[in-house]
């Protein structure tokens, strides 16, 4: 017979889940093994001078759940199945997804990189990207008034599921939003709300690899069944071309979705279409607006010759719009979209422009790749949270967004301004490569300099800076991504004089 | 030389951009073709009264952007490139994507599935599911409140990505609930919050398939470049045990993250788990609580059989706790997932305890499927919005959750009784099964009633129902789900005795 230690706080009422609890607890954690028999709940009502009916209650319980086994003529014991310990065994290594460690030789010159890599580990996702926005200038107020004049205004069923391919008021705000401020060639209906960018690309991924619904489906039990009974072919890969150098985030996240990578080399005037021609290459990634990370534009040319080799190969050109808002020395060159809107798919969000927590995304495409997103969504996650879609609807609407663009844009273009000028000053080795434009600079720096050692030092400086050398696949001088965005203009000078002592204090490199 | 019939509003101010706007509509249109060459900018401002400048910088825009081409000597004239309408081919169906259109014969009994058909194409994904919760009950000033709360406290730096498996505030919070209102044996490590069930679900089959990295991958495009040389081998799939009948919904999700999946009867007392463990399955995902659709618990005996079979097996068990908060008769049972934490992955939701706008849910799992599922957001969509976790966060912390579950217990509980009365009275005919819990019931109809007919007379009358027979795999009786949530008390027997009217009026069946 088991001895309980049962600890009842009288006081606090509920005594019967009290006693569950605690029996619970106490089979979980082996102190009452399998087979042991429990007081008869008669005794334990005496022993803990309460009454037998709490007893039967929490042993009842307990019963119920499976932790005990309750016999006529054999009383109560602890049930077989319980407290466990076998783990459930991981699955094996999906074939498909990327493996732990990288194959290969660690890269030359990252003698930090293990540094790098447990600093990594304990900052796994939060800040510092080189691309983040300020997220101080969030406009919490604003978008609090919005949020509350959802609230008032809803009707009741509107926080029902939703339209997988996002609420229908913040399609129509966001087409013409798209369409004034992007030019894109954009309706209502081929716009469909993802969860920021990350998503409308690996979504549109899988569609142009065929792995995404292009019907309904039946909901049939009997129908699945019947399915399962033959095997089923593996799912579709697309040759997906991307710029080099790319954004390195974006790469599991593309190989994941079904793309093999071909890397395609970009210049002064953005990516090299006939290099991306040689490839055979069934669709193209690229930043066209403003390169990551170089920051070039593409020019008017490649532009021409991109449609011309999409329309002749029947290729898609996916279009990462990530930071067009934001440029500084003329208006934003219109989206590659809106001159071809059958071929091309235009993706972004409000990353950039408002904050990347709030996860809102846009994806414009050519109405049978449009629906495809919308019913794989219906699929998959069921669409995102209806009630940030009507708050951004209702931001938009009321002018909050413009006017916060308005205001970022000007604050951003003087803190690069600043940025890049206190470069000039304190460290002219380093040339600054690009438009003015997003929330980024590519600093070219000295062949020889070790890039990764400087950007550690700038890192240590309170700069948000990446090394470009992964983000390349053939060899390049080294760079670095450097963020100005959340640097106020007026430090800019202190902080890049900073940078520039502590490179000096480091041994040559 | 084309003649533009330009429209300018001069007194609207950015009149550069209003022709820049003009000019690119025409050539989007095929008003202006590929080719046509366009007035020297001096000549057309002096056609329109304007300074040369105004128009050389509208011509520039569209040079930059690709619609016109403009060529020392010869001119400005509209790109080759610009206004085509070749469509971009959609992709050909996805061989691992369900079809269109299900396999095989209309089910017999179905005389009205065409116009069922049709309705559900009007009303594709918005309301009426029977087991919606009582949209109108949200509780829209608390939820504000917590969103002022939240905004006035948070930290910028929260507004970035977040965690990829959920913002800490809000695992610390659900892991204490989920021990304290559910029995679960969690910790907020192995706690991820994701999009709702659906996700949930999704991600975890997807780990079971091994489809889902394990580790993070390294973010370098010389890496993913090398590895697309190699030929993929195809995603893993895995024997997925369901219960028939089974909620219809869920099954193409299950299907496309590699599910092949096995239909196990559920008699009175649940799940069937001697022919569970002939099916050979690798993991079975049930509805413990109360069943869906049939609302039975799941017996204490076969809760031990279950655990048994998955520790006997290696097998995992999925166990979707989608309206567990919600039990009438006494209190509810605790989640299988406290009894074997090693085997058991657990998943809910705010669907049916708020509103499933808000897409918020959380999968207790294993710790290494919990990493699995974190990772994988990592590289899929990047996590859920962080701004309405830390709300709903906020909204468990003060109390607010908990009393709203407490009020819609009573308020639910009073309209099941109703109901379940009203049938009693005005359809004896029907018999009620299942426990007194959740957010529906199910009505068995007499053999030889037509279950998609009386649906839509239900329909008709107002009533959230749905046929059972689609959600069945071996054959049953007549039955629907029956939604009584939305449902007041008080309107309750004037509602099904207007049904009862109308199935006597129907033709006999």
């Amino acid at each position: 017979m088991a001895d309980l230690h049962l600890v009842v706080d009288r006081a606090a009422g509920g005594v019967a889940a009290q006693i569950a609890r605690e029996l619970r607890e106490a089979v979980r954690r082996g102190r009452l093994a399998a087979g042991v028999r429990l007081p008869a709940s008669r005794e334990l009502a005496r022993d803990l001078g309460l009454s037998r009916g709490v007893v039967v209650e929490a042993y009842e319980q307990l019963v119920a759940e499976g932790f005990l086994i309750s016999r006529i003529g054999a009383g109560t014991v602890v049930a077989p199945a319980a407290g466990r310990t076998a783990a459930l065994p991981v699955p094996p290594a999906g074939p498909d997804g990327p493996s732990p460690t990288p194959e290969g030789p660690p890269r030359a010159g990252s003698r930090t990189a293990e540094a790098r890599g447990a600093r990594r580990e304990r900052e796994p996702y939060h800040g510092r990207r080189s691309t983040a926005p300020d997220l101080g200038a969030f406009p919490r107020e604003r978008w609090l008034a919005s949020m509350r004049r959802t609230l008032a205004a809803l009707p009741a069923e509107a926080l029902d599921y939703g339209d997988p391919g996002g609420v229908p008021a913040l399609r129509e705000e966001l087409a013409a939003y798209l369409r004034r401020v992007r030019a894109a060639d954009v309706s209502p209906d081929n716009l469909v709300i993802v969860g920021g960018v990350a998503q409308g690309i690996s979504l549109t991924i899988q569609a142009l690899a065929g792995r995404l619904p292009r019907g309904r489906s039946p909901h049939d039990l009997g129908w699945f069944v019947r399915r399962a009974s033959r095997p089923a072919p593996p799912p579709g890969r697309i040759r997906l071309a991307v710029e080099d150098p790319a954004g390195g985030r974006q790469l599991p996240l593309l190989h994941a979705a079904g793309a093999d990578l071909v890397a395609v080399p970009v210049d002064g005037e953005g990516l090299d279409v006939e290099a991306l021609a040689a490839t055979g290459a069934r669709a193209v990634l690229l930043t066209p607006a403003h390169q990551y990370p170089t920051g070039v534009v593409l020019s008017p040319r490649r532009r021409a010759e991109l449609i011309e080799w999409a329309a002749a190969t029947g290729a898609a050109i996916l279009e990462d719009d990530y930071d067009a808002e934001f440029r500084f020395d003329r208006d934003p060159v219109g989206c590659l979209q809106g001159l071809a809107a059958d071929r091309v798919i235009l993706i972004g969000s409000v990353s950039k422009s408002l904050a990347p927590g709030l996860r809102l995304g846009w994806v414009a495409a050519p109405p049978g790749i449009a629906e495809s997103l919308r019913l794989a969504r219906g699929e998959l996650d069921l669409g995102s949270p209806v009630l940030e879609q009507y708050v951004l609807a209702d931001f938009v609407t009321t002018g909050g967004y413009d006017r916060h663009l308005r205001r970022m844009r000007r604050e951003y273009r003087a803190r690069r301004d600043a940025f890049a000028l206190a470069l000039g000053e304190h460290l002219p080795e380093i040339t600054v490569r690009g438009v003015s434009a997003g929330l980024h600079l590519l600093a070219e720096l000295p062949y020889g300099w070790d890039e990764a050692a400087v950007a550690e030092t700038a890192q240590d400086c309170g700069l948000a800076v990446e090394p470009v050398g992964p983000m390349r696949h053939a060899p390049g001088p080294p760079a670095l991504v450097m963020g100005f965005a959340r640097l106020p203009a007026r430090r800019a000078d202190a902080t890049i004089r900073a940078l520039a002592d502590a490179l000096r204090r480091r041994p040559a490199p």
